[in-house]
């Protein structure tokens, strides 16, 4: 295979890579190779920071962490448990120097304060490296985590997400950027008048106050966003900086990519503010032969009962519906039916229509990725497959998902990576400090002074008196 | 002076001692001295971490940081603002190697999942060293920033508190030790039987779950506890394995200490469970006349109008009811009338009355560290009254809130500790590597394991064949 020209419809760099990092790896079976150590889990720091490394030595966008606060149901199958994700991202930002640290946190499980809260904290102390993934989180067993007998339905987790977001913008406002005098001669440390309550009543939440921390680097964290339902994309296209999604096919993206960057152009962004990032599961040998293998000691692995488990909780059947030789039954629900994990429940059922699986056969093609698309192949092959994507406008970028980890990611970053930057699709150094710089984002104005068209002059002198005046 | 001989009525080493970190100090001018940086607050991680390292060289048993999930109504006055403080130690604890670690966190505005799983990933990313001051959170302007008009009543706020920690603890033994089994050849993760649900129906809370990290190396953080109202007192000698209190007078200090350890027996623990810590704000000089200058310095620096409007604020009064130079109304309410930080509100008016102190002189003395006991002197003379408190059974340690910071901390380490160390009061080094180690305390068995009085043969085999079958 001889090596492709440098793409000409996007100028170099600006492919964007982010690593969805998970215990051995993003294939279900991943932890029983023999190369995998059975302390490589996602409640091991030491693991955790050592892939963030790996990551930031291939000069990646990002790190991200999935979850949800609840034990996944398969604990007894493969590596559970979990840090609470933001609490591994402020570990891992000690470790590191560059890399993007993006957390999964829930809108329906948290409140807006506490969380606005920490997640401008992670970005005070990693330099203004947090993103947050924004997700309302399917499924009955978390809700019973949280005093709920079952989740509330899609549609309101999703007003609630919406409104979340809101009151979070208005929160990590509330400092403006000169907001402290720390004037000892008067004994003045702030002014008052440059630090705002969000002062939000809405439907789910009343928050009146200003947040504890000061506007921080990057004035808030990247916003990110995963799912593909309609609520999902609505949601996207008003708030979302980046977009993790997953497609099997060139169609199915191109078509996404196109309705997302509409969507967000018709909420009054612009389609740059939005990266759109498809999931990919690499499998990576010296030849292709050797990548196949690699994946077929993979599926080998599987438990075929605990896998068919996990798809008939998906498909809300019992394994019983479910012979392994047989294709998925016709009558399964439409998506509209469905109140969590919509876009996955629609991702499956199509797949397994489209190319006429078996449930076994489906049951290989999810244990890689969970529905993602897999790659399986050479360095080269992988990287003509990210740039045929990226050429036909399917994607700004890659959530690479490695099958096995670290030693998936360790390859992708000295082997795939180099055949992208000689392509002049990916960046050779880090240009900016922040997660926004590598994603070509600006630091987003403060409401409070782009609504203020010319500084009053003495408010220094008239917040002092103030001050003095109310203490 | 001359110095003392050891204290004979404990054993070396026994006292303990924690640092109450808090940006330029505890002093509340502290930030207007001429060797105070702006820059150092709450929000600068590189200032905090610079404390955490000081007060590990001095081989303190821990520090802490206060918290309240909203900015304080003086953010004009005194350095204001603060990361999220359990975002704050996990960075810290990439930075330090043994020193505890102890954050603030609300009962009344966290949920027990959520907040459980980040002690315990904090316990985990930390080596152990994680530890939870326990506050239900007073005041109406953190209630507005959670939907609420006001907050709730005292004693529903710590019924809350108590089931809050029920559950938490519930959640914390999870996960059996051994629970993981990682049989690769088998493909069974985990012992299933070994992994338990929280299965909690109460009045507050509902939680069906099992938390999502396993057992964290203390098993659950240290329970702090800091409210001395009878709740709080009972909160305390049911959970806490240590108490930060305040008292001005060495007979309070004793009642408070017998009461307590009372309490705690009564409980059905042991007096040594419970370590009683009284706040001390050391203002230290070479001489006295040199500490009582600097205490001076930092008075004549406080605004008195500011001092005067939060001190309305706490007595429920507006400012002009309390001119500078009258002693306090006669016609205050009673603690019980008292919703919020009761027990401050008490010591603050017993303080004024006992010592006949007018507004301007209360203002003083509530400068240095809100009620907490100014020892001014030379390192001996500070000594002396921290030994005076431990022999007497005031005290098991101290919860040390230098009036300045980082100076104040630094004299306390390099003049106060070698004395203490002299007379075989404190720690030479770190003898364990957990907070729990250094506060002399064993890590909690689990609910689960400590019932079960034989390992039943054959349970991993069960194990496998549940999971084999269940999926």
């Amino acid at each position: 295979m001889t090596d492709r020209k440098p793409s000409s419809q996007h100028r170099p760099g600006r492919l964007h890579l982010n690593a969805f990092l998970m215990s051995t790896g993003h294939h279900e079976a991943s932890w029983r190779l023999p190369e995998s150590d059975p302390s490589w889990t996602s409640s091991n720091i030491e693991h955790l920071r050592r892939l963030a490394q790996l990551a930031e030595r291939g000069k990646l966008d990002s790190i991200f962490f999935a979850d949800g606060p609840g034990l996944q149901s398969d604990v007894g199958r493969r590596p559970a448990g979990s840090l609470d994700p933001l609490i591994a991202l402020t570990a891992i930002a000690a470790s590191t120097e560059r890399i993007g640290l993006i957390a999964t946190a829930s809108t329906t499980y948290n409140s807006p304060y506490n969380l606005a809260r920490r997640f401008a904290s992670i970005d005070h102390v990693s330099g203004g490296r947090a993103g947050w993934n924004v997700v309302t989180t399917a499924g009955p067993d978390i809700a019973r985590n949280f005093g709920l007998d079952d989740q509330p339905a899609h549609a309101v987790r999703y007003e609630r997400a919406d409104e979340f977001l809101d009151v979070a913008l208005k929160l990590w406002d509330s400092w403006e950027d000169d907001a402290v005098l720390a004037d000892k001669a008067s004994g003045v440390w702030a002014d008052r008048t440059k630090i705002h309550g969000a002062e939000h009543v809405g439907t789910h939440f009343s928050v009146a106050g200003a947040l504890t921390t000061p506007r921080s680097p990057q004035a808030h964290p990247l916003i990110v966003q995963a799912g593909s339902s309609e609520d999902g994309k609505a949601l996207a296209a008003r708030y979302a900086e980046a977009v993790f999604t997953a497609h099997q096919t060139l169609g199915d993206a191109r078509a996404f990519y196109a309705d997302l960057k509409a969507r967000t152009l018709a909420a009054g962004r612009g389609a740059d503010q939005i990266k759109i990032l498809p999931g990919i599961v690499p499998v990576i040998g010296s030849t292709e032969a050797e990548a196949l293998a690699k994946e077929h000691e993979l599926d080998e692995l599987i438990v075929p009962e605990y896998a068919r488990a996990q798809l008939a909780k998906t498909l809300r059947l019992t394994p019983e519906d479910l012979p392994f030789d047989r294709e998925l039954p016709a009558d399964l629900p439409g998506e509209d039916e469905i109140q969590g994990a919509k876009s996955r429940y629609t991702l499956i059922v199509e797949l397994a229509r489209r190319e006429r699986l078996t449930v076994r056969e489906l049951i290989g093609r999810l244990g890689g990725g969970r529905g993602h698309r897999t790659l399986a192949g050479t360095p080269q092959q992988v990287a003509d497959a990210l740039q045929d994507w990226y050429d036909a406008e399917a994607a700004d970028g890659f959530n690479i998902m490695p099958a096995v980890l670290p030693s998936g990611l360790e390859q992708f970053v000295d082997h795939v990576l180099p055949v992208l930057r000689q392509r002049g699709l990916f960046r050779e150094e880090y240009e900016g400090t922040t997660l926004r710089d590598h994603y070509g984002l600006a630091r987003p104005e403060s409401r409070y002074t782009s609504s203020r068209s010319v500084v009053r002059p003495g408010s220094v002198a008239e917040a002092r008196e103030l001050a003095t005046a109310g203490a």
